[in-house]
C-alpha cells in the first residue's frame, strides 16, 4: 500500500533542493512560480526536467507557449522565491516586478543576477495526475555573479556551508 | 542551437541538489549509485523520479527487479556517497559493507541513518537516450535521525546552513 501523503510529505521535507523559478512569456504576458523540482536531464543535446503544478496559471502558460527558463537562486532571493510561490499575495505579471528580466533566444524571461537562467524550449510534456514533467532543450545560458545558492529543506528556505571533503570528480 | 554541453554542465553545477543513493535487490543481489537528480512528483499515491544513467549495471538491474529504495543521505555521509559514485573502486555489492542496511517493503536496501528511506515499486519508466527516469511509487518510508543533509554544488559536496527566514508556508 503506498506511503500516507502526510508521511510522504515529510519524508520530501528533507530532500534539500534547490530553489527555482519557472517562467514563460505566452503571447507577450509573464507569468512564472517557484519550483524546487528541477533536475538536468541529458547531454547532446542538454536538456532540463521541472515538474511543475498542472492547476497553475504558469503551466497553462507553457503548454500554450512552448517555452520556459529556469533560474536558479542565489540566498540573496530568498524574497523573490517567496514572492512566486505566491507568499505576497503578487501574482501574474506582478510578480516580475522589482527584479531585472531579459529575454534571449526564445522570449522567456531570465533572471538577470540569477546563480544562472536556463532558456529552454519544451519538447516533451508528460502529465501525471495533479503534476507535469516540463522537459525542456536548453537553447542559450545566462550567468549572474557567483554566490551561495539558495535552497530548500525542512520547510523552509537555507544555503550551502562551504563545502565538506569529497564529492569531486577526479 | 542548443547550449553547448560544457556550458550546460557548468550551469547545472550550480543547481544544488540533495545527494541520495538509489539502490535496488535483484534476484537477491544489491545493485546501487549516488543520484542527484531526484524529486518529488505527485501525492495520492506518493510518488518520485530519480534520473539514472542507462550505461551502469543498477539502472539494467532496476528495470528487471521493478523495485528502487531512494535513501536522502545526511552531512556525515560524504564518504558513503563517493564510494556509490565509484570513488573509492568499491563495485557492485561491496559498496554496501560498512552501513547498516535493510528490507522493508518491496525487498530494496534500505539505508538505516539516512534522513529518509523510501522503498518504491517502480510504475513507469522514461527513456532519454543517456539517462532514464525511473517513476516509483513509495511503498514504506523508513526515518533516521534527524540531521543536516548532504548536498552537491558547485562540483563538490556541501551541507545547509541554518534557515534564512522566508520559504515557511504559512
Amino acid at each position: 500500500m503506498p506511503a500516507e501523503d502526510a508521511i510522504f510529505r515529510g519524508a520530501m521535507r528533507l530532500l534539500a533542493s534547490g530553489v527555482t523559478i519557472v517562467a514563460t512569456n505566452c503571447r507577450g504576458e509573464y507569468s512564472g512560480l517557484t519550483a524546487t523540482a528541477v533536475c538536468s536531464l541529458a547531454l547532446s543535446p542538454a536538456r532540463i526536467l521541472a515538474s511543475v503544478n498542472r492547476a497553475g496559471r504558469t503551466y497553462e502558460r507553457i503548454v500554450e507557449s512552448r517555452i520556459m527558463s529556469v533560474n536558479l537562486l542565489a540566498e540573496d532571493h530568498a524574497p523573490l522565491a517567496d514572492r512566486f510561490a505566491g507568499r505576497t499575495g503578487a501574482v501574474g505579471e506582478d510578480r516580475f516586478a522589482h527584479a531585472a528580466w531579459e529575454e534571449r533566444v526564445t522570449g522567456a524571461p531570465l533572471l538577470g543576477n540569477a546563480l544562472a537562467a536556463l532558456d529552454c524550449r519544451i519538447t516533451e510534456i508528460v502529465q501525471l495526475d495533479t503534476h507535469a514533467l516540463l522537459i525542456g532543450v536548453v537553447e542559450d545560458i545566462l550567468f549572474g555573479p557567483a554566490r551561495a545558492p539558495l535552497l530548500h529543506f525542512d520547510g523552509g528556505f537555507a544555503t550551502a556551508l562551504a563545502p565538506c571533503s569529497g564529492g569531486r570528480d577526479a
